[in-house]
């Protein structure tokens, strides 16, 4: 199945995220109401992705470390159709979460084991996030053989895995042959100089990679 | 130093927040926006927390994984002291956390090692809170000497040490004779018949096995 294409909102405010998605919505598959934005303005970020675009997947990023029925529930109720978890969570508190929203995705954060991997499949969690992280990027560090090898053994192992971190138009093709479910982008877009041409672009070159 | 107290506050709307702090601000020494409450309702939590209460210490339960800079910042120009980390967050991002707020504290989640406790310390991070999570106390877990002796250790590499989950005036003792830094209560505060009672009688427990 050839790749979405995810935009993250990881603005200050609002309005800032709600005059970038006027641009992009209607060409990107999901979006996603970004940690920094949650925690600036809340439940109401969800809620107004989901009253503007009633079609698209919306995605919060709420990383959910704890108290995962709650959190889910909050998610849920505000309209997001994915919630991500963080890695280190526990599997009850996945668990939890997976039972009141319709997906979980782990987020993939600094140590992790494909044991634990493993563990979340058997959870009913098949979906996972992998990140070059924004702090690490800023660290110098960049996508490699290492990051691909992770993600495929994450794909063979049955998960849909998402991928994340400085991504471009040019870093896409890396990725051929491998079965991403998402990319996930912010500022190569949001940032660019023509938003909507540059998600535009992501989705012409992802449908020239896997058709 | 004798122990503090904070009050958690995970609400799913400020104003229930409100009124339950309300009761209880001026007994407790530090005052926590919970992660729920925060992604519900955003930074004015903390910047209604503030207001109210300019003495208290106010603690951003963030749970921060990645974008230490933007987060932290958010945290302190809303007026939060302390911002929390999970501990699956990179070195890099909890360093750059850091450095825009007067201090960081590491979650203890899932699995994390004596190693990576050093690299925190090493990197200029002294506190960390030591959990039982909610979702593992649903299921049956309790506090134990397995959980003493892990915050005994933490206390001994030079953390200051928040202890949290399903506390209770009666559960303080367990903790005698080590110099725990803040004891973290939510629902045994908030849903008490008399909540501000029972702060004071957390504080008078503290009192007495502290002195």
């Amino acid at each position: 199945m050839r790749p979405k294409l995810q935009i993250a909102c990881d603005h200050n405010d609002l309005a800032a995220a709600l005059e970038d998605i006027k641009n992009v919505g209607d060409v990107v598959d999901i979006i996603e109401a970004g940690t920094i934005l949650m925690l600036q303005e809340g439940r109401q970020v969800v809620e107004c992705f989901r009253a503007l675009y009633p079609e698209k997947i919306i995605v919060a990023d709420t990383k959910c470390a704890d108290a995962g029925t709650t959190v889910a529930r909050n998610c849920a109720t505000a309209g997001a159709d994915y919630m991500t978890c963080i890695c280190s969570a526990t599997i009850p508190t996945m668990k939890a979460a997976n039972a009141e929203i319709d997906e979980i995705q782990v987020e993939l954060y600094g140590d992790w084991t494909y044991e634990q991997a493993q563990q979340w499949l058997d959870a009913g969690i098949s979906q996972a996030i992998y990140h070059q992280s924004r702090d690490a990027l800023l660290a110098g560090e960049t996508w490699g053989e290492k990051d691909l090898t992770k993600v495929k053994k994450l794909v063979e192992m049955g998960f849909r895995v998402s991928v994340t971190g400085g991504l471009n138009t040019e870093t896409l093709a890396l990725f051929e042959g491998v079965d991403v479910y998402t990319f996930i982008a912010g500022r190569a877009i949001t940032k660019a100089e023509n938003p909507k041409q540059a998600a535009m672009d992501f989705q012409a070159e992802i449908k020239r990679i896997w058709g």
